[in-house]
């Protein structure tokens, strides 16, 4: 936070231990190991029986998210779409490591506001910090994150492993935050108060299921979370498995809130199905288990819809069908090409 | 990379796969469980027994390397510091995570040349990448890295735990680098040309004693690595120790360069003492155990020298004595005050 850091001063400032012994190690103090962050590491001792799931994800003011975004807001987008990564390998949240460069000049008054949105989801996730970095930047807030989970050894679901026959599905909605993002930015008008309200908030805090992720362990032959798009991540699921997804639009899980978008043509279905930031989990199982983890699903407060199948052999690549079966064609898929 | 990143498409561009495809998968191919980083996240298995150290550490152009620095020697760099953490604690280095954030319009070759300083490094150190994020930034280059070790169950080298009567020692010598970076910034001149190349070369690349590391485990009661200076750094022992720390300034290993900087007026004792980015590490032990952590150094070809002791009870603080006895004032300690 110092505005006088260069390269010929030591790599950490006093204002910058201050910042951490203030807003960042209370958020450590109940996690084994962190020792106050006043260690130059942490030691984590995993359970016996267990391996580790990690994942990292970045995100830049102005790239990941806007820079008048609430700083709470933010560290919570920031933890959950790593959370949203591990609920989709089948890993209950552990801990997780931060390293976060503020623009000079930053108010202390931010600082503390964000640590306030990571206090909130640790209590929500039952997780806690375990170390990180803090450092100034002369560009725009830049964050890591990684965050650790467990899994049972060798059970972490992959991508590859969808079997023809399976049942492919996803949790929550798909959509909302694509069109959250655009009420965000003012380019999306015309829909009642309450319904741009519930767009919006999906763009700035994702709700990834967490607490269903470990039901798909020896359930789901294959799961991933939907950031990049459904059709793009169903494409990474069809590669990685070698098979050929076929989904039925009709099926697809939308709130009345994306409906209402599409019904009074304010947004478009391929916005919907390509845009992204959904943190939902798109998975594939065999028809029994897709009823087990449906039930699952149901008591952990998560919906699941069966959204279409795994259809066996052919060149992989997914198959959208309209209500009348024919196949529907997108020009983008979440901006990555299967 | 792609110029055209915004809020409103997809956290991923294609773009971005492809760099990560052609310039990072390859660093992971030989851990396991990475799957050539293309699913969510990782799973390793930790060996049974050991616990893991994790640290993390960022750094942004302009602030903690310049940005004509080759990419290879900040790769370098960034992985290093983070190792010289994990070697303070008695860990051996596993693996790591890494996220970059890349100013719009990077030459691919930036990239290429970033990820050929990781690979050179990965063989010195026999890591591996294990996950982690790729993305733009409006900003400058942007870098953190998570690295993950292992120690036996229990066996972290802690900051605390330094005792009466301990020998109080370092790895190394100490002040290389805050003189490299004047020689690189030009404000350091009249060297000879050799000792101006090993200082920018200490600065640049620095050389934690890595192997040495496990060798702390259960011989050493405190260590930590010496990154914001050798006093504010003792000092955080003295602190997290509960003790006081007396250094022999005629024992704290110089090398020729630094002594030709110094003998010759170019330099100041201040300076090197408390300049920081040394990578050593800084220990105390028994005066037993430090002879054989000295022999076990020596195998490792990393000098051990003892430059004080842990004189006892007191109010935590850091001593440095003149060659006739004398307390030495330092008027900043490595920016951090004890």
């Amino acid at each position: 936070m110092s505005a006088d850091e260069a390269p010929g001063k030591p790599p950490h400032t006093a204002g910058e231990f201050d910042l951490i012994a203030r807003h960042f190690a209370p958020l450590a103090k109940d996690m084994p190991g962190t020792f106050g962050l006043l260690d130059d590491a942490a030691a984590i001792a995993p359970p016996p029986g267990c391996d580790l799931v990690l994942t990292k994800d970045a995100m830049v003011a102005g790239v990941h998210f806007l820079p008048d975004d609430d700083p709470a807001d933010v560290a919570a987008k920031l933890l959950r779409v790593n959370l949203s990564d591990l609920a989709a390998k089948g890993a209950r949240p552990y801990g997780y490591l931060l390293a976060t460069s503020w623009p000079h000049g930053t108010p202390e008054a931010t600082v503390a506001r964000f640590a306030s949105g990571l206090a909130a989801d640790q209590s929500r996730y039952g997780i806690g910090l375990l170390g990180g970095d803090t450092t100034a930047t002369p560009g725009p807030l830049t964050l890591s994150l990684t965050a650790i989970g467990l899994v049972p050894a060798g059970g972490m679901v992959r991508r590859g492993g969808a079997r023809p026959g399976d049942v492919v599905a996803v949790t929550g909605t798909i959509g909302d935050a694509a069109l959250g993002l655009r009420v965000r930015q003012g380019t999306l008008g015309g829909l009642a108060g309450g319904h741009a309200g519930a767009l919006r908030t999906a763009y700035l805090l994702p709700q990834p299921p967490v607490a269903f992720g470990p039901a798909l362990v020896g359930r789901a032959h294959a799961a991933l979370d939907v950031s990049d798009g459904l059709v793009a991540d169903l494409g990474h699921m069809a590669k990685a498995s070698g098979v050929r997804i076929v989904v039925r639009m009709d099926c697809v899980p939308l709130s009345d809130a994306v409906r209402a978008a599409l019904s009074c043509g304010a947004a478009e279905l391929t916005e919907v199905l390509t845009g992204g930031d959904d943190y939902q989990i798109a998975f594939s199982a065999s028809k029994s288990n897709f009823n087990v983890l449906e039930a699952d699903a149901a008591r952990c407060g998560v919906g699941v819809t069966a959204i279409g199948e795994i259809a066996g052999a052919g060149a992989p690549a997914v198959e959208v069908l309209d209500e009348s079966g024919r196949a529907m064609k997108f020009l983008r898929e979440g901006y990555t090409h299967v």
